[in-house]
């Protein structure tokens, strides 16, 4: 849905036709994405997308985009002729820290790493410390910090060119973005803020003003800013459309994701608030495997017979979702279980353990990197080439 | 008057039975201060409180508490409690910058002046070029820049004391200050500011967050903060009244001062928009002398024969009221030219003489100053040992 400033009757991210809702805060309901697409006004990846980017990444394109879990962009296409031109283009995202970060929080950044290791662009990771601090009524500044420092941490380990990435809290790079974001702020109204995210009068007025600071680093440099993220992001990045122009920068792209489901089935998204339906990067492998055996919401049938007989929905089997959504890279093993498990011939316990054990690979193969995390962030916030360079500008 | 949040249909600064109107951005029609005081909720500075001041100020008021242009307050009472009782205080006041500084401009910071001289505390004086820089639709920051930087330099010129003052721009000291801000951001909605200030779904967002940054200075120290300022900043205290306890800081107290009159008339108060209304800080004398005998409005008759006759009101005459608001110290002087001119012994030309003459020596004297204003501008901002303090601290 395309909401217009001053449309008081907008529901944003909602409509009266359809059971899903879908806002930077709140993914309800099972998400129709081709809806989604239409509600939100993007575009879908097309085939033809897809091979430019398969062509510049030698063959091989990362698996979200291979299953089209990265399924919608806006101006994607503009990005991939400005990297042909030479022109180049950045990368931006960030993250809302809070201290259970869980898989799903972590999937577009692994995403991310992809696109800056085949582009070898700069990239940009705000932690908005500010937002989350101001949006939750129950946080101190002192447990955001905390969870700012920890997310930091899961972040560095993604394994991201040190010098070609700055990470930085907005609390702390403030001064130097702020006469920018006075810039943007001038330029959008109470209006606007209300249909775009649906505030109303009780908003607090730091959330009102937040829009300009999660804006400002799509005008880090004057090139394109490509953004990958999940869908519920793409109000701000409207909102920023309207008026990049404006201040003479571009207007921002963007490669948005589908939802990671929860454990406990296919509808909205992973929450970290509901710890039997997240796999925290914390959790240890037999809480992994016993969390998957519990509580994983199974498309298969309730006895052995039947599963034998009528076989598994894959659809609404969250095991199988999440080997395809990213932790199963073998294109041909993933089509092997689905049709295994669809026919009957693999039973539920079986996918179940094939996905235990590739989620204890990946999550143990990050924490291994994140050992070496510390030592390493100083230079993705400080010491870097990008970083340096960052700390001596003040955006105007 | 003493508007409620989420009251739509609060009027700020103007009631019903009014002709007159006082906001922190316009002030229209003759002010009736009496009104104000019960509009507002604030309290008239007692004979009591003025012979507490006297006491400690060695027996001499500054004119413009003797002559109640400081005529109203909040919580004053509680400030020279606490300081008797050792506790102390501390004061802050502030600027928009803006190119065409005026005479009215200056008034507040010599009151001020005296303020720190006779009780030996700190004072902090907040640029707030942000809030400059969002609210006009045609200034850059460049220009905001600029005005700044001259404004500076004639507050400096005023004579502080450079160790325990310290002046800041806000897009400078954001970074200090933020984690503080969006607490008090937290606190505030926009049905707040909205009955509060009159804003309205098309109020920008940098206005809407902006009273945030213009609160957080009260809460410099742990101690009382007297804020001596025109009445239009009320609104702003208020709100902080509100919430301040809740943060664990004390009520901000308050000093009023009446609005020097513009030259064209006793209503409203000068403004820097209407070049023959105001004398700038930087109108040689000549120019002045030329501004007052053209353009200031006289109470005298039209006649020098009606004048002799009937003698001049003095109440609605511009060069009596501004000699009266501070260009003249002298109280026996004044009342003398009160008494003559009032009888018609005086004409309206001799008058505006003596104000010519007064304000020319007080604008060289600030000139002088102020030619030694660029050497000290590092130590208020920077060097001086409240500004070195200050830049060490993050406010939480």
């Amino acid at each position: 849905m395309d909401t217009k400033p001053g449309d008081a009757e907008a529901k944003p991210g909602k409509t009266e036709d359809s059971d899903f809702k879908v806002t930077p805060w709140e993914v309800t309901g099972k998400v129709d994405y081709d809806k989604l697409i239409k509600r939100f006004g993007t575009q879908r990846i097309s085939s033809a997308i897809k091979r430019d980017m398969e062509k510049i990444a030698d063959g091989k394109l990362h698996v979200m985009l291979r299953r089209d879990i990265f399924f919608s962009h806006r101006d994607l296409d503009l990005v991939l002729k400005d990297y042909r031109d030479g022109k180049g283009f950045f990368l931006y995202t960030g993250r809302g820290p809070s201290l259970g970060m869980h898989i799903g929080h972590l999937a577009p950044f692994v995403f991310t790493k992809w696109l800056q290791d085949v582009f070898g662009v700069n990239l940009y990771i705000e932690i908005t410390d500010d937002e989350k601090f101001m949006r939750n009524s129950d946080y101190t500044i002192e447990q955001v910090g905390e969870a700012a420092r920890q997310n930091i941490l899961d972040i560095v380990a993604v394994g991201f060119d040190p010098d070609k990435t700055f990470i930085f809290k907005d609390s702390e790079y403030i001064k130097n973005i702020y006469p920018l974001v006075t810039k943007i702020a001038k330029k959008i109204n109470f209006s606007q803020v209300r249909s775009t995210f649906g505030f109303d009068p009780s908003t607090n007025i730091g959330m009102i003003f937040y829009p300009a600071i999660q804006i400002v680093p799509t005008m880090f440099e004057n090139k394109r800013c490509l953004i990958p993220a999940a869908i519920d992001q793409d109000p701000y990045w409207r909102l920023q459309r309207d008026l990049a122009e404006s201040l003479g920068y571009y207007k921002a792209a963007e490669i948005h994701s589908k939802f990671l489901p929860p454990l406990s089935g296919i509808e909205g998204k992973m929450s970290s608030s509901t710890a039997d339906s997240a796999v925290y990067l914390t959790d240890p492998p037999e809480i992994v495997e016993n969390k998957i055996m519990k509580y994983a919401f199974s498309g298969g049938q309730s006895t052995v017979e039947e599963q034998r007989r009528l076989g598994a929905n894959v659809d609404v089997d969250v095991p199988f979702q999440w080997l395809y959504y990213l932790f199963d890279d073998d294109d041909s093993e993933v089509e092997r279980i689905r049709s295994e498990y669809s026919s009957g011939k693999m039973l539920t316990g079986e996918v179940k353990k094939v996905l235990a054990e590739k989620l204890n690979g990946f999550l143990g193969e990050h924490r291994r990197r994140r050992e070496k995390s510390p030592e390493m962030l100083d230079k993705f916030m400080y010491s870097g080439e990008l970083a340096k360079r960052m700390w001596r500008r003040i955006y105007e």
